[in-house]
């Protein structure tokens, strides 16, 4: 039978080299999550349907795998006959982003946590968005969020914990921008646009950087912001010192006011502290998700057009779970974006250095003994060939694999107690006494 | 607004310790792998309906959690009417183990991997079972396999990799009983068992350890295995050299004589090189996948009713895939059966050493400017206090945590110079000079 033996459209298989290769920046990031003073936490991958739906706006919504009903329940959905809907299939969904299921984790716990809470967690989302050039519908998160805190201090500590996990992978030319909902609110109440466009006109200014300042004068007026605030965002939007232009109308309104405090308290307890890259003010800076409500930041790299990193204070979602407000604070890094960014220098990461090679049937059990004895007593990562074929398929083994040294054990040195091992780099060959053979490969590695 | 904020049945939440514990032991897993010449390979989380369905047999395929088609198709689907199954509405499912998208991968890719292909992988699946005690819908599988090599070395590998892991966690007391799938047909053969009740009879035989040889012998009845063979297999169970006798019978087909050569040529390969437990012959053990083909394995523990690992070869899975046949073999790891056995003795093991206490408002740069020191300079894991709240509240969330050393500067230690630390453990407090504070605490640590 023949069938597609692709993975499904969206997601990906891992292949060794690249499988060493995310172990080893997820490591990084874990020490420096675990170095700030975050413990792992993790949620399954699935949730109860009404748990994730509303929380990402109808787009989101949309873009959520659903789980099917299984017997009575699925009977009974289907029986419903005419108006049956996707919602009334499925009682459990994929889980969108890590942070629905803290908040939902948060509000059951709420009582035996240490607060602040400080968590990490790294894992997979999966959204059915349509697939495309390094877009997936399954791709890992990289979470730290701080619950309970609604101190300036549990932000400080979030964004410098993502800027030192950026350094530590070594990762240099990123900037991160900094902004606050509040400052936000400030600005489109400074320029007179109405509050019930305040979401839409944010989504149009928030792309300054990608479509300029006509492109931002455009989408204000298709959604119907007045001629007259317009006119002046784009005189500002326009100016040498954007960001003073801003930061001076935004100060003429109280809540504006606030919001500019919280960022530069923010700026205060971040800028002396970071192991790279560079911080500031970007008063344009939105960030889609409704759900924030205080500081946000995102982190912009040259190399790249979209973020690498992003997050903010996100007040109100746990009280979307229980009756109790409980404040938060998180960043999340797009960790497959950054893992495009990381020199693809590892090849052969995942290769063992050594391979015991077979000699003949009866030499199998030889074979094994010496790899088991490489392993356990030397410590050194041992392969060994696990097919009956000649030696010269096995070399050929060795090469494509990347593996350094072969140990060959004929009967030659069966007899004589020694082994002969060959440097696949050099293809220097030594026979040396089976004794000493873990003395020699240490001495080589 | 009030929901339910539990996980989802048969699910869990993982707290920060055990988390800290799970990955201590899957990092020690995967070292193992990798010091056997195993490299990781993922595929993803959810495979094409189709791929899973037939694989697992009629009741496994009930437990395959399906996910909702979308758009179009699942309006088409829903547009069928009248005879819609789940089948239509799905697209997608969650993996039910890490073996059948192994096969679909070796099957895609057969043209270039490295031959023996050895790969291990650590990821969760998913199974639609009634939740239980010990039994969940989301749990982790740890498994290593070997496809292209139809040698008994493969097995033997694979066998001694699991082996070395057990020994690796701690675990003692474990026996790992081998068998043949060839043996099994011998036995079905030798005691005149028609071949159409092979399954039915051996799903039977496999309960002896559970249901004794009267259990055993009512169930070969109820599956109308004639009374002949039931009474001469009862009494070779019943025999004090059960091994012996039923190998005895055994020998006498052909089919039998090859599963019993097997079955020694593995015990030869692999007795001398285990690092703990015990490995023997058992000549009733079938496991449960219809896959499997020829050596089958599975690890009992002494302090488990259950088996904490298994597997066997599987040829004939990757040519369900693809017109070529590609021999395969492999284990895996009941790792949350292993996690509940080892010791739970690792308490506190997520928390941070030491704690940044923050003295007031004035004082919070300061704070975070001494933890980031001890971080990037002291490579020591460091939290601070990331609320603004009084000193007494902050040693009971250090308390709390586990944390061992307390930081504390208020204006008379920025004034002097100083930092006084406190050992959370003695009580002890001192103060000394801000500069030698990582090596106060690194002779501590």
């Amino acid at each position: 039978m023949q069938m597609d033996t692709n993975p499904p459209s969206g997601t990906r298989d891992f292949l060794p080299d690249e499988v060493a290769r995310r172990h080893q920046a997820l490591e990084t990031i874990r020490e420096v999550f675990e170095a700030y003073g975050f413990s792992g936490m993790d949620t399954p991958a699935f949730e109860r349907l009404e748990t994730l739906l509303g929380k990402y706006g109808d787009e989101g919504d949309q873009l959520i795998f659903r789980i099917l009903a299984r017997g009575e329940k699925l009977e009974e959905a289907l029986d419903g006959a005419d108006a049956v809907t996707d919602s009334d299939l499925a009682d459990h969904a994929l889980r969108y982003d890590l942070t629905v299921p803290l908040a939902r984790y948060v509000a059951a716990n709420a009582g035996q946590l240490v607060t602040p809470f400080k968590r990490y967690a790294i894992a997979p989302v999966w959204r059915a968005d349509r697939p495309g050039k390094g877009r997936y519908r399954e791709f890992l998160q990289c979470d730290v969020d701080v619950t309970g805190s609604d101190s300036l201090l549990a932000d400080a500590e979030v964004l410098l914990a993502i800027n030192e996990v950026l350094d530590a992978l070594g990762l240099t030319g990123f900037t991160m921008r900094l902004n606050s909902r509040k400052a936000l609110r400030g600005l489109v109440e400074a320029y007179g646009i109405p509050t019930e466009l305040e979401g839409t006109a944010l989504v149009a200014i928030d792309k300054l950087d990608k479509i300029g300042v006509d492109g931002v004068a455009g989408e204000l007026r298709d959604r119907d912001v007045p001629a007259a605030a317009v006119e002046q965002l784009v005189a500002d939007l326009g100016a040498d010192d954007l960001a003073g232009a801003l930061r001076a109308r935004i100060e003429t309104t109280e809540r504006g006011k606030e919001g500019l405090a919280e960022v530069d308290t923010v700026l205060d307890l971040t800028t002396p502290n970071l192991a790279g890259g560079e911080i500031a003010f970007d008063p344009v800076l939105a960030r889609g998700l409704s759900y924030y409500t205080g500081p946000v930041f995102e982190v912009a790299h040259a190399g790249l057009g979209a973020s690498i990193a992003g997050g903010g204070r996100y007040d109100d979602l746990v009280g979307m779970f229980s009756k109790q407000d409980i404040p938060a604070t998180g960043g999340s890094l797009g960790i497959e974006r950054i893992l495009l960014l990381l020199a693809q220098e590892d090849s052969g990461a995942s290769a063992p250095p050594v391979l015991v090679t077979v000699f003949g049937e009866d030499l199998r059990a030889d074979a094994l003994r010496i790899a088991t004895h490489l392993r356990r007593d030397g410590a050194i990562h041992t392969d060994v060939y696990v097919a009956d074929k000649k030696l010269g398929k096995q070399f050929k083994y060795a090469d494509e694999r990347g593996v350094r040294f072969v140990v060959i054990r004929g009967g030659n040195e069966v007899e004589a107690g020694t082994v002969t091992v060959k440097d696949m780099q050099t293809g220097d060959q030594v026979e040396i006494a089976e004794g000493i053979l873990i003395d020699h490969l240490r001495g080589q590695l």
